[in-house]
């Protein structure tokens, strides 16, 4: 498996934060299992085993020793922290950040956002991670835009998500310590783009960085 | 916060693996949101900022800024592996062991095993893993025993868990792959011990090794 750099300590991805998505499920919120929509970010770890790097292939999914029939993938803006972080106001939060960068989760397709979807989200190789981090005066004002084989597939703008950066990096910061080298991912779109072996997926934020992979066989 | 030198990338536990407590719940499983016993190892996450030392003190939990109203402890017999393991079947699981350590994992109350407890799982400095790494014919053959201020409130036999040891690490394997300096905390008891401020907690595996560790104010 390839190594990351950048990312030392862990890797925290926020579920459920793309504004559209969030407001289209609120019937479903209603329902069982939920009962009322997430009052804080909905998070999740993306373990060692899953950091890559720009370029790599990402290895296709095995489930229960047999290929996956189906992954996908989402984009996100991520932050990368260059000092302790634990229980800063939103107003502070953003001088804890080395810079940003784009991460790719590959995932299997979601079942829920309520059960923790550990099988689905820590497959090896699954999380990349740009080779750059990059200052940024106005993290809010960005767009990630993701192609598959040279298609756009999503455009999201980081003000769409239901928490913005300063925000979800507050919040977190009084969940636990995030120390140099973490990386949150902050958002990803609703619609997790699907993927096929060998295909090659291209993210990019515009003057900042750009991450590319391809899907293993 | 502490650092630990024996894990390295990640610290996978497995919740709801006391034979006790699984069985007790299935009447509250037949409901809704579980509708029926989970068919896989519940897993969860203990990230970096997490990691603490046998002899530490774990911080007292502060909640939304305020310090927590309770703490829960539970220890488990953990997993060191000493070599890179991906889908290994159950009758080879244990060669990719190094050693056998204690882990003790200090949380929130929880609320249910359904919902992930991020929140009241990722504090600071609450899973402090012991500082010898011993090699062991046969884990199942083990007890852990955890004293809160010199009272036993534990004493769970390893062959108490739902699943054992060489079952957990190859099903786990098929999931993500376990690198040298990966723990898995196997199982903790259903019932985990209520802590207060100041609290010793003490726990052994005979001829193993034991955990100390002492509650913040």
């Amino acid at each position: 498996m390839s190594k990351n750099p950048i990312v030392k300590g862990k890797l925290v991805c926020v579920a459920l934060n793309d504004a559209e998505q969030f407001n289209a499920m609120q019937a479903e919120f209603a329902e069982a299992p939920y009962k009322g929509a997430p009052q804080q970010p909905v998070l999740y770890f993306k373990p060692h085993n899953t950091w890559s790097t720009d370029g790599a292939v990402v290895e296709w999914a095995q489930v229960d020793g047999s290929p996956a029939e189906q992954m996908v993938v989402g984009a996100s803006l991520a932050v990368v922290f260059g000092k302790e972080c634990c229980r800063v106001s939103e107003a502070e939060a953003l001088n804890y950040v080395e810079g940003y960068t784009l991460v790719h989760d590959f995932s299997l397709v979601e079942q829920n956002y309520y059960r923790p979807d550990i099988k689905g989200k820590c497959l090896d190789t699954s999380a990349p991670i740009g080779a750059d981090v990059v200052a940024v005066a106005d993290p809010q004002a960005l767009t990630v835009v993701t192609s598959v084989n040279g298609t756009v597939v999503n455009e999201t703008p980081v003000s769409q998500l239901v928490r913005g950066v300063a925000e979800l990096i507050s919040t977190i910061s009084y969940i636990m310590t995030l120390q140099p080298g973490d990386v949150i991912a902050v958002g990803f779109p609703g619609q997790r783009a699907p993927v096929a072996p060998g295909d090659k997926v291209h993210s990019v934020i515009d003057g900042v960085t750009e991450l590319n992979n391809t899907l293993g066989q």
